[in-house]
């Protein structure tokens, strides 16, 4: 600091992780432990490391939070307002991740954290920093970018019904979708094809199986 | 510096300043003139303020090299590999703007580099840090959002012909389409209207004029 202008700017990146949950589409957040945010709510994040990419500080989180690095992560965007962090300047490049199940997250909480929970992504808590403005952004992304198998894959089961598929659209969306003209355009598509098998067990009919291509 | 280590990252807004050009879609380029860069090209940008967002900083550099700040600024991606600069550790945020005019950019050449040139986005020339990498990345974004009207708009003059516009459509994508698809494409999006004009004068029959919507 020189006075009082930081003379430097801080480098994080912070990460959306999202799954499918009973409540819909879930992220998680961690509860924060020192002041000036302690007790507030944030996504899971890490300053970059001197010697490590982008990519590298948020595969780190990933393995910490999740514990799997594996998963396909994908760059959001970097924010980067000055007054985004109260202890100085700050810029994060987010990074967002879908989970195929949430139930098998090899989670724990660690010191730096005080809590941990997911949360439905219509029904955040008051955030940190910019962090809901993260998840807005993080949303819309989804949205725009509905068509992609990489998207969709990773929150559904392998074989699924097209109402199951449906729903995932609809959440990703925000929209409700006339379930006539989400047939027509799955099969347009041509993103999935399907099984001999049929979903059966619940209070349904039977429905038939598909998977991605 | 500590034993070597450096112990910041610097935070950098580099631009990608694209217009169409007598050879297609061309880029600014500008020649760097310290050492260890000195006579390369590269992509015009600056180290981020203390006090500037990231899009002042980009639209900083915008009145700089174009003398105009009013252009469609677009966040295109967050490269922070640990050895992409030779100077020390660096992350750049970059941007990207697509002019409509490349004749009336009304630039000229600062103290801070040794020349100034449009290149044609496929004919670079050996490139500083990982500034030709960030062009091809610009170019896949492009190619990605091409039936977004605020990427073509700027492209073409207020009127123009079917023809021009699948010209344009062509470069972004890198792909030749064939004419009677376009034509159908077109029509489906309804992205264009017809004026009541014909475009005359030149060595082909008279062509039909149509305007955005």
């Amino acid at each position: 600091m020189e006075n009082g202008i930081p003379d430097k700017i801080v480098v994080a990146v912070d990460t959306i992780i999202l799954a499918m949950g009973q409540s819909g589409l879930e992220v998680m957040l961690v509860k924060l432990k020192n002041k000036p945010y302690e007790n507030c709510w944030a996504l899971p994040g890490s300053v970059v490391g001197v010697f490590e990419s982008l990519e590298e500080t948020a595969k780190r989180i990933l393995v910490k939070r999740v514990g799997d690095s594996r998963l396909h992560l994908e760059q959001l965007y970097c924010f980067g307002n000055p007054n985004r962090d109260a202890r100085g300047r700050s810029i994060s490049v987010a990074y967002f991740v879908l989970l195929s199940n949430k139930e098998k997250v090899n989670s724990h909480l660690t010191e730096q954290y005080l809590d941990m929970k997911w949360f439905n992504v219509n029904n955040l808590p008051e955030m940190a920093f910019d962090h809901r403005e993260i998840v807005k952004v993080a949303m819309e992304k989804l949205a725009y970018k509905l068509d992609e198998i990489e998207i969709i894959r990773p929150l559904l089961p392998t074989k699924f019904t097209l109402s199951e598929l449906q729903r995932v659209y609809e959440i990703l969306s925000g929209k409700k979708i006339d379930k006539r003209n989400f047939i027509k355009k799955v099969k347009n598509d041509e993103m999935v094809v399907p099984t001999m098998e049929m979903k059966t067990g619940e209070a349904y009919r039977p429905a038939k199986l598909f998977r991605f291509k």
